[in-house]
């Protein structure tokens, strides 16, 4: 391991708080941010000091490269705070190992281990007093990194800026929510960057939701693009199949983010006696069940909503509802999840990692 | 058409200038920048004031959304100065044109034509000095947008900032170039953004790109996503084939880019009688073109390098040299291009826009 990874954190405290103009009871997902951020340039192929300072803009110059060529990455993570004040994170090694995966695949330096982790926790200690608790409220985590080399030229960029920021937020309820099948667009190619958390990959699905919105559906669930026969993903999140008793969701692949919330629903559904089989589930088998009646629930699984449950889903123009539940699996997941997340209920996974 | 495409440029003149720092006969593609650029920021549903200023960095805030959610798109454009002193663009319209269809893909708003091409041209007035005359020299013009707007939430921006930027260039040689056919990776998807001029693109083929570097080829040859049986593009340029005295290249799609440089070169090409034939090419053709002596050229099309002449190519494992031709197509048409676009030749296709 390189010297780099042990240069100590530089800390530039605020002189003043913003924590008082916030109301934390109407916060707006993503909207609000600490005081302070957490910093690390990569220049000339080095690590340079890693430094926790004030929340503030930064100046770029008109041909940096992630405004022309779009290298730029990023994770969503969630902190919690225990009764004692403690502060939790959930299966950061996760996001830290994926976050390292898309910048291999986007062509991007490797983030080392001590800069993201302890840059992380610094930036939570700093800014405790923003992480509320209490099962609903959880501080929104985003690390991302930028290529900041100057010139237009189609190359990886030389230069680079990973920050994290954060963004306190309450439980994210998204509404009902009813989706359409993509039959036309999608959001990956085989071969493709679908598995990277690449920020190109979210502003090419706007214009197809958008779409979808204007035919009054939320989100589109997205199908391989060879043959758009394969479920693949909701919106921004994997997506989960109940039919009768059994949870299906499609294996990770080129296409198709290897999710955090997916991997640990599958354990915790496991965990709790659920049948649960990874395999792609075919759009023709989604419609037979739902007309058999075999089809329970469909809902997305992702940091920011946790489990977001589907209402009905349109495919070739006809709308399928899918039946009201007394007690659902979603909503059970999601309780069992959260009350972890949030450490009200023991962990016996040994997904929480103390701050 | 609303108010705002009527709104007077305003005009901010640099108090220096850097052109005497620059030495032109040894210039990086894309690596220097004139003294001034165009602005124009869209918020809140209106474009404002445009602008000519000074170049110069400008401040974003941490979670501006083009870092996080990849809104960004671009053009490539050159104009040329004649021995009259007087600045020409080349088919300035199929630039603009094309920019807003980006812009629509990508969920953001249209440029008005007012804004994009009288920005320019006042832009090319101020920096006109920049331009210098002869084959061989040209000024790369580069319009981007990108989204302005903050927060961490996967929606489209509500804010974003045009900007053209210009760089002056010599002719651009890329040496000997050998290509990799893509038999995993890909760049575009069915369904997909690839016929935009997104940034987003351009990240996701730095890393397949450094593959194939590494085993001696300068640029891949991406072939469809779902059977990398059709030959698509080549790098970031559009390809052509010639087989015996026929050139063929690939039909635009929503995998490829609709380039300036590709239909300007198949109507030249027809003028001179050459055959051209608007269709896939498959890989095994161009094996078997290749094996029996009838495969003669390929080149890339783009307007950085214009032409890009390619020596061979590597498909399987097996590589496919190309025979060194005394007279060849993309010698030819490259010359009589740049004759027409730095206006040493008569322009009989009014592609050629004064400024």
């Amino acid at each position: 391991m390189s010297a780099t990874q042990t240069k100590k954190i530089e800390i530039i405290p605020s002189t003043t708080s913003k924590i008082n103009e916030v109301d934390f009871e109407n916060l707006s997902f993503g909207a609000v941010f600490t005081d302070h951020l957490f910093e690390c340039d990569f220049i000339d192929g080095e690590w340079q000091t890693p430094t926790v300072k004030p929340y503030a803009p930064f100046l770029v110059d008109p041909s940096t490269r992630v405004f022309h060529y779009g290298q730029a990455i990023f994770e969503g993570m969630k902190a919690y705070k225990d009764e004692q004040d403690a502060i939790w994170l959930f299966r950061p090694d996760e996001n830290y190992k994926r976050f390292n995966k898309s910048a291999v695949r986007m062509a991007m330096p490797e983030v080392p281990e001590a800069i993201f982790m302890d840059g992380l926790k610094e930036l939570l200690k700093i800014d405790q007093a923003w992480v509320k608790k209490g099962n609903g409220n959880s501080m929104y985590i985003r690390p991302f990194m930028i290529g900041t080399g100057t010139g237009v030229i189609a190359n990886p960029s030389d230069n680079y800026k990973f920050m994290i920021i954060l963004s306190p937020v309450k439980s994210y309820y998204a509404g009902e929510v009813k989706v359409i099948v993509a039959e036309h667009y999608s959001r990956a190619a085989n071969g493709g960057i679908g598995a990277a958390k690449a920020a190109g990959n979210y502003a090419g699905q706007f214009y197809p939701t958008n779409l979808a919105n204007k035919e009054g559906f939320q989100q589109i669930i997205w199908t391989d693009d060879a043959t758009h026969t394969k479920l693949e993903e909701a919106g921004t999140m994997n997506v989960f199949f109940r039919i009768n008793d059994t949870l299906y969701t499609a294996p990770t692949s080129e296409r198709i983010l290897d999710g955090v919330t997916r991997k640990t629903l599958i354990d915790l559904a496991k965990s709790e006696g659920i049948q649960v089989e990874v395999r792609s589930v075919l759009i023709d088998e989604l419609v037979e069940a739902a007309n058999n009646g075999s089809l329970k629930e469909i809902f997305g699984a992702g940091t920011a909503a946790v489990i977001s449950p589907i209402k009905g889903f349109s495919y070739k123009d006809h709308y399928y509802e899918l039946p009201k539940l007394e007690n659902s699996v979603a909503a059970d997941l999601k309780l069992k999840l959260t009350n972890i997340q949030n450490k009200l209920a023991e962990d016996t996974f040994g997904w929480t990692v103390k701050v």
